[in-house]
Parts: C-alpha cells; structure tokens; sequence
C-alpha cells in the first residue's frame, strides 16, 4: 500500500497546526501555500490537548475546520494521531505513562516523546484517540496518510518496562538456562535463577559511565532490541486502531534516517510505506552532509526493498535545538530536496508551515515567518521549488533504483561494536559507516543499503564495515556471493561475536575467517594522533585507532603496515574464492585509503560511475 | 532609611565571627583593628546553632558578649540573621526545610544557602530568630544596620515551592486560559486545565540538558521570577520581623553582582540600602577585571537610584572555592578598595577579620592569618588603607555621580536569551553587556546602570545590548529619547520577544522596527572560530556567533558584512529620527568594533571622557 | 606467615575460572600450562552463584572438580571467597546488600564489587560461605594462600552505613563536642547536637561538585577513613571464618596499588601478605610508567614492613576497560614481569588464564585467547617468561632490600589535600608524589617506601612530599632524624593541618616550620600555563601552580623565584639542624628542578646509586 497521491506529482507542504494561531491567519496561509505550490499537509501532531481536554471528553471541532478547509483548498491530508505529546491531565491521572530515565528516576509531566511504552494507560488512552480520529477522517477522499505519533525513539527503564522485558526475555530464550548461556552469566556470578532477579540495564544496575558502557554486554543489547520492539508495539496498537476505520488508507510514521536507538529494519515490514525527517548535523563541508543524506536517503529506501518513500519533515531554512544553527545557503534548499527526490522521495515536506510563536522552537524555521511575509528570500525559494515539482508531475513519482553494488548496516552491530569494552572507545559505527558509504558516494555506483538479511544475489559487490556481529547464514550467503564471482569487502572488528555478543570459539574474524583466508592474531589500539602509515597500491595512507595484526593464511596482501612492532605484516588482503574475491581491510584507513580499496573493488566490476572521478 | 554612621567616615571592617575561636584570642582582635583602623563589625552571619542549640532554646551569651565587647571598642556593630545556615536539629526535624535540586533529590542536612524559600518549619523558625535578635540588640546605639541572611540565592524544586508557584500563576495570570496563552502550550499539547497539572520545571519535567534547556521557555522563566520573588519573600519576612523591634535601623542583604538567578531589580525597593560582595572572577586582564567590578558596582548603585552601597564583602588577599586562588598583587587591594569608593560605596568591609581554623574556607584570605600576624605584607596593605579611609573622613560619603549615558540591564532578558533554543547558544548575555560596558567605561563616561523601567528622560545616550524582551511602554520611552534628541545604541537579538517570551508576530525587531528603520530577514548563526569582517567607518572588525541580515527600511547604513551571502548588507545602521538616532548593531562585534560604535554614539553627544583616550 | 610456594620457585600462573567453559577445554587447559610452565591458580572468585545458587543451598560439585584437577596437575591452589560479585539472588531478597552511591541513589543488582559493607545480611551470607569454602579446602596441601573477595574499594552512602559511621564517630570522639571542635562546626552553624544530625558526607549534603568538593573538609575525611576502615571490617570478618577451619594457610586480598579510597597502611597489619593488581594507566614513556609500577610495588613493599609480595594480576596483553587499549609491545611482559620480582614479588600471576567467552572483558587479554591457540607471540613470551621463572627457581624467593632513603607515603594528606578549598585544584598528590619518586628511582637509590608511622631512624634521608596533615609525634621523629644527620626534604602544602584537617594556630608549615627554619606568608596560585623561573644551583627550573612566599629565619636560601611580586624570594631552602640538613622546596618544580633538589640530598649522603646518571 503506497500513499495515494492524486493528482500525481511529488508531494509538498508540511506540517500545519493552524490550531496554534488564530483563524484569521488561515486565509493568509492558504493564500501563502498557493504561491508556493503547497499541495500537502500534516495536521494534528500535536493536537492531543485540544481534541481530548479531559479523559474521555473529545472535541474534534477545531480540527474539523482545519481538515475540512485544506479539503476545500485542495490539500492532500495527512491526519497525524497526537500519541508524541500527552496532555497534562493525562501526566497527572496516570503516572505510570511518564518514562523512567537511564539515571533511574521517574519524569513527571514536560516536553514530548517521553510516554513509557509499557503503559496500559497510555497505551489505552492512545489508542482510543486514534480509532476515533479514524473513525472520524478515515474515509475523507483528502485523507492520503496515516501519520502515528511522532519519531518514535529514547528509552524507558520503569517496573512496567522492566516487566516487559522479562516477558520478551522468555519468549526469546525460552529459559533462563538458555539466557545464562546468553549473557554469559557465570562471568561475574551472575546466574539468574529466576526472571525477576533481572533488572533493565542502567546506570542503577549494569552501567558505569553511561549508556554504552555496561559490565554486561548482552543485556544490555537485549534491552535495545526489547525497547526498540517494545516501541513498535505502540506503533502497530495504534495502527491497527486506524486500520479499523481507515483499511484503504496507508499507515506511516516519521523516522529519523541514521538514528540508533531503534532498529528501523525490524520497524519496515510494518510501516506501508517509509518516511523520515530529515535534519544533518551541521557540517560545514557540504560534500560530507550531502553524503550523509545519501546515506539516509537509501537506508530509508532500502526498508521497504527499494520502494519509494516520503520525507516527511525538513526545514526551510534553520533549525533551533542545535547550538548553533546556521541558515540553509541560497539554493540548498532546491539542491536538498531535488537530491531527495534523486534518492527515491516521492514527498517532500517542511517542518513547518508557519513558524512557532513560542517554547522551544520559536526561532525553528518555517515557509511563513512570524511576520508571515512571502517577500523574503526563504518564501521565494520555496516557491520556485514548489514550481519545479508542480512541472515535474508524476516523472518521478515511484521510481527505482536498480542497482548491483550494495552496503550492509546492521543495528546489532552498531549497537555491540560501540558499548564492547575494548578495543577502543573512539571507533564510532557511524564514522566508519559513513567514510565507506561516502567513497561508493564519490564512485557515483548505484548502491543499495540494506539490512544484513537481505538478499545478495543481484549484487555483484557488497561492502560492510564493523560487520562485528554475524548472525544466522550470512557467512553463507557471503561465501556464495564470492564464488558466483562477486567482491565482499569487510574491515577490522568485523567477525568477532555470534547473535548474543559472545565471542566465537574460533580465530578472528570468525565465520569469514576461511572466506578471508587469514586469522587476526592481536588487535593493538591506540590514541587518535597515532597513525600508522599503509602502504596500499603503490600509495601510502595513514591507518588509526586499530591495527590487527594478521596471520594470512592464502590471502593476497594489498597493504601492509608501515610502523610499529607488526611493520611489514598485512594490513589490506584479498582472497581469491571461487570466480570472487574477499577483501579485508584490517585497520581504519583515513578516507583517501578507503576509497582507494572500494574504488578497486568496484573497478573490477565496472562499477564506477559516470562522473565518478570528478573530485569534491 | 540608609546607615547610621557614626563618627561620619567610610566604614571599614568585616565578618567577624568570634565565637569560633577561644576569647583569650579576642583582645588581639582588637589589638589589630586599632591597628588597621577598622570600625565596622559584621557579627553573627552564621550564629544560628549557637544562637538557637535546641528548638525554641535560646542562649544569647556569647553574642551579647561579643556585642557589648564590640560596642566597648567603638565599633559599629552590623548584626545578622543567621538564616543563610540552619543548624542540623532544624533539618532534622523539619526535612522540608531541605531543598530539593534540579535533578529533584531531596537533599538532607549540609552546606549552607540550601533552605526552602517555601518551607513554613524554615520560615517560621528563621522569623521567630530574627525578631529576638531585634529585640535584644536593635537599641544598641553600636548597630549601624541590620544584615538579613546571606548571599540569598539558589533554587528549590520541591512541593511546597511547586504549590507556591501554582499560587504565584493564579495571580500573575488570573486564568488558565491566560496561562496557556501566555506560555503557548498548544505547542506539544500542554494545555493545562487544572492549576496542579503544572510542574516546576527541572530535569524531571521540561528541562533536557541542564537549567538552560528548556522546551517551555515561558515557564521556565516565569519559575526563574517566581524563585525570585519567593526568595525576596523569605528577606521580607525577616525584616519585617527585625523592623518590629528595630524601627529605626536601616535594613540590606548582601547581594552577589552579577549574579543570574536573582532579579535585583525586583528586590531593590525592599532594601534600605544596598550592598554586595565583590568576589570577581580570576581574571590575568586587571582592566578586564576593573571594567566588570565597576559594571558591577554600577549595577547596585543603579538599583536605588544612584543611592551610595556597602561593599559588605571582599576579601583582603585570596579566595579559597575557585579551582585556582592568586593572591592580590600588592596594591591590588588599596586599588580595588579605592575604586568601589569611587563607584559610590560608602562602606568597604572584609570577609573576614580571622581565617577559619577548618572546612571550606580555612584558605580564604582574612585580616588576620592563623597565626594572627600583624607583620605581614597583607596586614600592612589593610591598615594603610584603614589610615587613609580615616584621614579622608566624611568627604566622600553619600556621593553621587550625575550621568547622561545609561546602560540597561534587564535580568528577563537575560534570562531568555540564554535559556532561547536558537540561534546560538555561544551567545551570553554577560559577555555582550560586560563588552558594551567596557567600551562605555574605557570611553570614560559618567555613566548609570539601569534597569529597563528606569526614566530615560535625563540620558542622552542609552546602550541596551541583547534586549531580548521589550515590556511594557519601553519602546515609546526609547522613541521618545531619541525624537528629543538622544542616542538609542542595541544590538542584534534585542526586540524579538514580549514579556510572555513569546515572538512578535511582527517584522524583527518587534517594537524597535520603525524606530530602527529596518526589519530583520533571517539570523545565521556560526561556529566560534568563524568571523565575517565588517568595515566601519573606514576600519574592519570582526564579526562573530550571530549575523542578522537586515533590509534597511530608511535607515543609513554605517557598516556592512564583508563575507558570506550577506557581503554587503548592513551589519551597522544609524536612523535619525526626530533630532536623535537610533542605531542598530546586526551582529555580536569584536571589543574595537563595539567601542567604534558606541564612542561614535557618545561623541555626537560630547560625552567622551577625559583620558577616555588613554589605552588600557 | 607466608605462602606456601612448593617447590620452592617464582609463583607462575593466575586467575583461572573453567566453570565459565565447557569441560572438554580443560584437558587444553592444562596442556598449555605445562607448555608455559605455570604452576599456580586461582580458583573461585567469581563462582558465588555456582557455589550457592539459592541461599542455603550450597553446591560444591564444580569447584571440587577444579580443585581436584589442578592438585592432580600438581598446581599450587589459591581459592577465592566469592565476595567480590554477589549472585542476583542475594540483591532480589536483601536490597540493603547493594549500595547507595555517592548521588544517593540505591543501586539494584548489577556489575561487581558494591556490596554494602555495613549490610549485615550480606556480610552474613559471605561469611557463611568463606566457612564453608575453608571447611572444604582448607587442608588440601595443594592450597597455599587464601583470596579474600576481589579488590575491595568504592563506598556506599546508604542508611546503615550512616548508622555504621556515627558508631565510628562515637568510638573515635567519644563525645559531641570533641566531634564538634574536630569538624570546626561553629563555621556554618553545623554544630551538631545528636549523633543522629550526622548525615554521609555526598552529593545530598556536605558536596558541591563531585567527591573532591566538600564544605566540611573534616566529614569528608572521616568518611574515607571510615569507610577505608568499614571495608576492612569485611574482609576481617571473612578472613576469620577460613582461618577457623584453615588456621595454618596465609590469606591476603589483592589490593590495587596508587589506589586512593583505600588506606592499605590502616589494612596492612591484617594481611598475612601483601598482593595487588598490577594494571598501569597507559602511558607512551615506558620510563615514565615504569616508574610509577616501581613506586606502587615498593608501596606494597612497604605495607609490611619490606616482606616480599605477590602480584596477583597483571594482563599478559591488554586490557579492555580503558577507552584505548594498546598491547604491550615484545618484551614488555616480560620487562614488567622482572621489574616485580625484582622490587620483591615472590609471585606473578595473570588475569587470566583464558579469555572470557562474553560480557565486559571479552576482549581483555588471557593466556589462552579464544581459540586457544599457543602458536602465538603473546603465548610463546608468557612461556618463554615460565621457562626462565622455572630455571631461576628460590634463588630470589624472600629477598629484602635494605634502603637507606624513604619516601613517605600518607593517605591522609592525600585526602586532604585534593579535597582542600584554595589553594589550587590542579595540584594533585600523584603528580606531586610520583614526581620526587621518579627522581628518586632515576637516582637509582634502594629506597623504602613507607607510612608515616614508620621508623625512620635506620634513614638517612626521608623525602616527603605534599605532607599536608601531621600527625602524632611525627615533627619529633622528623627533627631526630635531622639532628642525628640525616636529609629531610618536604615541600609547598606540608605541614599545614592537624589529624582532624583543621589549620595550625601558628605560622605555616606549622610542626615543620623550626625544623625548616622559616615561615610561610602567604601562598600564590597560579593557571597551568604559568610558570615561575626557579633558579638553583645555578641551573633555572619552572615552578608552576602554588608559589609559597617565604620568610626565612635561619635557613639557607638555595633557590630563588625569577618572577612575580615575590621575585628574589626563596623558593628552595635548607637549614642545617645538628648533624643533618632539612630542606624546603615552597614550590612545585618540574621533573628536573625535584631532581636536582632530590639528588643534591642524597649525594651529600653518597646515596646516588649505580647507572644513578644514565638518561632515560
Ligand atoms: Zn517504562
Ligand atoms: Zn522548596
Ligand atoms: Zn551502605
């Protein structure tokens, strides 16, 4: 099910809380929305307070006028259910709907996004409020999408959570003999004896200097995958809630691209289709925030195999959470939204549509200004792009992406490589993700980033850095990918732990071991201004924070190490498999070194793309 | 009502708190204060466990000892109540008299300044206190002034401050409705619709990371006046309890400066006169020191109109609670002392007269080392001091310095400058005002610090940096300066909120817009480390943090970006308006930009001082 | 009484914990040891949740299968009392068993190593099973030491250990007023009235920004000392229940060397011998690492009175709690390996013998790596290293090393003075003390590291730096060993506070001040980036952070600072004091001027030791 956008063309508007100001600025709005092309509204985010003022008590009147007026303008209506924000009376009556913090203390009324999954009563209240916003618009030809909540994310740690856990605990493992082999129990004298004994990891229990840093790895990652799945569990409440009233009606929510607290591949089988908000970190290097966004364009596209998918929020011109919060240049804003499209966007909106009056995002930007002039520079470059998209039509709409290279992200491993104790605290996930996503970027490949369950047979090359968990038969499916005569190229940390953070009884890295023709003997680390140079084609780049020192077993060496006590041992190998090779890259190259090992793999499959030596 | 004293000289003296130390010690006490001409006793600031060892238990021995000793010697005699410490049996037995913190922990018994503003055990006990102490000593011809607590400030989060504030709201804002509006809650649903629903906000409720971080700017500042005015509540109560008994004695607190969390501004009618304690931050620049002392000094004398103040703390050589306490160069303290006499102190007293035999301040500085020395360097610079204080007599006393340039401090919008969620969080108001001041100051220019209710109507050069908020008639006051002929100097982010905190639906900079001539487009913000030159009057400074683009209306523009897509747009105007100007600052200038501008503004008015040209 | 070391040879070997792996790996296990020589291990100190998996239910079947292998395999057995990590069932029924931690928060199960010391339910269940394990194992000939729990440390803050701490307090004051006048109450009216008044000294009471930052210097420290005292109370109470059923085998714990919460001197008399954890803090100058590990082996040296040592842990590789985690490169384990025996280990034993399958050391290094390989450069040093453990044999079992020079070691002036307001944070008592050791080591002296309560007439020159807090008959023992010719040298901060941390009545450095032959005026600090050109004998030495300024009576003025006010004043003095000299440095020098004033001492003494003026 895929939203229904009639007339056919991309998508444009944002969100719209004409609740927040007086009606007579909604016709300066709408006036405002014409002149820009705005054809697509998000209503309702917010709105809890206003359409349920006392348990049980509804007033759906405000946004009856507002659904029905952008119905009268035209507008494609995207009906949001409020869950993101509870009212204050709600905070009150039942306290168990506010979180419990990593720290170990209970909130209490504020700020937003903070409902503990596990509560019955929010839960309920919730989903009594979306059956009956679908009840009320789900058959409105205007309505083209359901919006549930709001980026859905964070944590809780209260007894309700901590109940829940134990329930997903069971049914994962089955008993706790099993669990204890899991974890890993008797390291610590840790054996459970019964559920109860089992706390949510924080920083009252497993933790000692913050969120990655537990004394047991496995519960920790457990507690991830539960909340992550526990979160899901009010998504898909409330979606069967509006499914009831509105079955023809896609149904998504808006994610938030490289976020890590939840696992979005676990999420996709259930959205109808993907959306995200997309906010980059500010990076005066426009080359890496662009290659940034790719990223998260094609992970967001990758959820669904490939389909289409909306950008549900960004802002015109600045954001204001940030410390500092500099405004988009003249023509990013064109340059960003068309490179969405270009990635498989089929909407694309603005958070939002008239700007705050107050709290905390009353400096956000938004197409209207608190003035609500449309002389500004801002206004005018939204309108020209709502132009654009209103000539391009529907030639865009639905498209795909064929492509034969493909990147592998994986949650678990994000999760597991950055809250292991040692080697080394400064390898990110995303740092390592990013510079390999960005030399396929620079390569200009069609690529497709998808989770590590996918389906390689149409890839001919497949890159995955800090592959450090591998789980189920993706050994087998790498292994197969290399004979049939494809390229596999993976980096140091990768192949060190099985699906319960456990590390293989075997020579690192494990299940690729053979496939890569080598084992890794030690793993040195070492402080950010220590590099170690590599010599690599001929060239020399330099290598930081972990050197693993390689025994080839038939692996060819590409590169090789410069310094320190294993200078001359292997640092870049290839192993001829089958018609493939496996490639390994056993340290953290800087960029310029990676590229150089991507751009040979993709090279030898004619994949580099037009345009792909064109530099920054 | 201002301080009996008598013979007429500046006051001179300090803290002395000799009950913690044996009697046999006290006549070298005096031995010593003959020698350093002090006059001037502050007794009892932390007397309350010896004063009070059991509830309702009093036991006046010792004071009325140290008291009659005093008085025998000729001393003017300051006594406090002892409220800025609670004895243990107090915390012990009322444990709401304990505050709980931004993280909302209860704390239990410890330190000092950490009483409930709230707590009616606390209250109840500190008045009944106060009204002895009155009673017992307000005769006493030595007593030159009542001193009421400590250093009042501080924050409490607990139940009795959070019913306080609801009570607080009710009268401030009548309605919910009001309240709602006011604090624009139909932003993430918080409409409140019962007044128990609101909640103090702290890092349990709308605060994300830290004091600063709020999601509801407009209730964190209304708790931040709230807490204001609460605190002033506990010195009202006292001094009307002191007052009963004590009619005749001027009544202050000792006041801390620049100090955030405390709008003196609110708290000034209450005082019978002001006074602070001048502890500035280590600083190797002794000009940038000098400037903020006397913005400092400036500040008080500003609060009563120009009233003469006590400098009722310094202390003579070192600090002990800062990571790093230099001592004071020699002549340093002669200077400094020199300088708040010039500022319009008319009392100049130490913390303290003997250092402490243990805890947290047995390394702060004193008259008097452990070893009761009079032959040291220090000991020598205080009683140098003491004879010139002495041989100038009566001849500075009660003085007052006519000026027509003001500077306006406003505590709200300090407040709401830095708690704002964008532009940028590098902007503090401190740092602005104490720039602009500098300029001020090194231009040497009579000058008056004063809040922004202050009449206008004798200035003819009004510097308002960072006026975040405009309340009330302040715009039509500013007009009404520069119609008649006046300078009005602001800045960048001034004239963005109402006194809700809540934008302008207007053209920036709100209220000042037409005065100014201009409106305000877009606010970029950058990284610390990036600067954009800005030529004026024929020199380049730079420019830094925020950078408004500004489309001049009819006002002349004096300087101009030179970098970024706003190169060439105005960064300094100048309106003329009826025979005066306005001018407007567009961004935050280095200190030779600010002091271009504002020397520019003064000599149009001849107001450049003499030796205003001497460099630093 | 000593271990048992049978043959008599350097104990080889370490922690071994194979309930953690499946039986079979046993069998590689012990092949690997013969290989690499090892003869001893440690069994049992994380197996509590083995060993009693309900309360009451005790089940020895694993523990006696290990035991029985590693006697028939002919190894030396050192079992553990599980107390270091409690098994979760222990938490779930006795909350009181974990702590509440510094921010006064009780802790839930998790981690290691936080049991409350003053839970009696835990201490309970400890010693039942410390009973038991002794009642068992006791006779076995193969058992030649006693582990008590796993290095004790950390603190709680929980109402028992309140209560615990006030009986302490009653014991050691006797009455209130003694504890009133210790703690200086009459400062900040803390005077206490009831036992009960007195809370745990944390985050909720006495501390304002983190455990280094109290109000009362003198809670604080009784605190440490109670608590230091506290854990002791522990480890007696195991010790006693296996020395009833294993009276003739010695027991010890493995402390952790430069280790702060814990006076080992006030644990010393309790242990039958001294062992600890050999893990230094990375650093890239070996010298500068080598070092420190010579100073925290004779450290341990000293605890008894020179009696040879073990080191219980060291890792053979690396370690994985560090945010880096770099291998020790070729040589270095066996370098470090020597460097014990040498300062007097009798043994030298691993954390661990094979590397943990998962949780937080999965990655810490062991004899044996995951995949059990012994074919590789970490396994072939540890073997190497065995073989020439093996062909050594007794010859350096036992050994002393007679010393004519001491440093002075004193966790009371540790405390004191990094807890001390004023006069600057940034002077740390490891720098400081691992400064003078460095010269000393480099000097090549044999050298006593000992308590203040040692004997110190069989020296000839005593270095004691950072002496803040004199006690007893200290001064007298310093002056006799002057008088009779000896070399005392001291520095900035000493002699400043009695044992209860209050200041001396008297000129600085108080005890010291005769001896010295001066006295302290005044004390100067500065930032870190300021340096002070000391000049002596002719050479110049930067002094940074506290610049005393001193005023000598008789003493010799050897060195001078070069700037400031008190340029030309003294900065390093000696006074001639019957035969022998004492010296003063009223500064913190760097590493070359502490060594030319070191070296200037022990040279008058021909206590310059061989290869003493060999470079790094
Ligand atoms: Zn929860
Ligand atoms: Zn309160
Ligand atoms: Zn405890």
């Amino acid at each position: 099910m895929t939203p229904r956008i009639v007339p056919a063309r991309i998508g444009y508007g944002g969100d719209y809380n004409p609740e927040q100001w007086p009606r007579e600025v909604w016709d300066d709005d709408y006036a405002a929305f014409k002149l820009a092309g705005i054809d697509t509204v998000t209503v309702g985010v917010f709105a809890w307070a206003h359409l349920e003022p006392a348990e049980h008590a509804y007033d759906f009147s405000t946004l009856d006028a507002i659904v029905a007026r952008a119905a009268d303008e035209g507008m494609r209506i995207v009906p949001a259910t409020p869950s993101g924000a509870m009212p204050p009376w709600l905070a009150r009556k039942y306290p168990d709907a506010c979180r419990v913090d990593f720290e170990g203390r209970r909130h209490v009324y504020g700020q937003r996004h903070n409902a503990c999954p596990s509560s019955s009563d929010f839960r309920r209240a919730a989903v009594a409020l979306a059956k009956r916003l679908a009840l009320r618009y789900g058959d409105n030809p205007s309505v083209v999408a359901w919006h549930i909540g709001n980026e859905f994310g964070g944590a809780c740690w209260c007894s309700n959570c901590a109940d829940a856990f134990r329930g997903w605990l069971r049914e994962r493992y089955g008993s706790l003999d099993r669990l204890n082999d899991a974890w890993n129990t008797t390291f610590w004298s840790h054996t459970f004896t019964e559920w109860t004994q089992i706390e949510p990891p924080n920083a009252l229990s497993e933790h000692w200097r913050g969120p990655d840093h537990t004394a047991f790895q496995g519960i920790t990652l457990d507690y991830k995958r539960f909340m992550s799945d526990q979160l899901l569990q009010g998504f898909l409440a409330e979606k069967a809630a509006v499914r009831e009233h509105s079955p023809d009606v896609p149904v998504t929510t808006n994610m938030m691209g490289l976020y890590q607290p939840v696992d979005y591949h676990r999420w996709a089988p259930h959205l109808d289709f993907a959306s995200w908000d997309n906010y980059p970190p500010e990076d005066r290097s426009s080359t890496r925030t662009a290659a940034r966004m790719a990223l998260a364009h094609r992970l967001m596209r990758g959820l669904r195999d490939g389909e289409p998918f909306w950008v549900m929020e960004q802002t015109p011109s600045v954001t204001a959470s940030r410390d500092v919060n500099p405004v988009k240049r003249p023509g990013v804003l064109r340059l960003w939204s068309w490179q969405s499209v270009a990635n498989g966007a089929d909407a694309v909106l603005y958070f939002q549509l008239r700007q705050s009056r107050g709290a905390c995002e009353k400096y956000h930007g938004a197409v209207l200004d608190h003035a609500g002039r449309t002389d500004t520079r801002l206004f005018r470059e939204v309108a020209e792009l709502g132009d654009e998209f209103a000539r391009i039509g529907d030639a865009l709409l639905g498209g795909r992406t064929p492509a034969r290279a493909a990147l592998l992200v994986d949650w678990d491993s994000w999760w597991a490589v950055e809250m292991s104790d040692g080697p080394n605290r400064n390898v990110r996930y995303l740092d390592v993700l990013t510079a390999y996503h960005r030399a396929l970027w620079q390569a200009n490949v069609p690529l497709d980033v998808v989770p590590v369950t996918a389906d390689l047979s149409g890839y001919d090359v497949v890159v995955a850095p800090l592959l450090h968990m591998v789980k189920g038969d993706l050994a087998d499916r790498v292994t197969a990918l290399v004979e049939r005569g494809g390229a596999f190229v993976t980096t140091a940390l990768s192949g060190r732990v099985d699906e319960d953070d456990n590390a293989f009884p075997a020579d690192v890295p494990g299940p690729f071991a053979s496939l890569l023709g080598l084992r890794v003997e030690e793993t040195d680390a070492q402080q950010p201004d220590v590099a170690n140079p590599v010599t690599l084609f001929g060239a020399e780049y330099d290598a930081r924070h972990v050197f693993e020192v390689v025994v080839p077993d038939d692996a060819e060496v590409l590169g090789a190490y410069g310094a320190d006590f294993y200078a001359g041992t292997p640092a870049v190998t290839r192993a001829a498999r089958g018609r493939g090779h496996a490639w390994y890259v056993a340290t953290l190259l800087d960029d310029a070194g990676v590229a150089a090992v991507v751009r040979a793999a993709l090279a030898e499959h004619g994949l580099i793309g037009p345009l792909g030596d064109v530099p920054d």
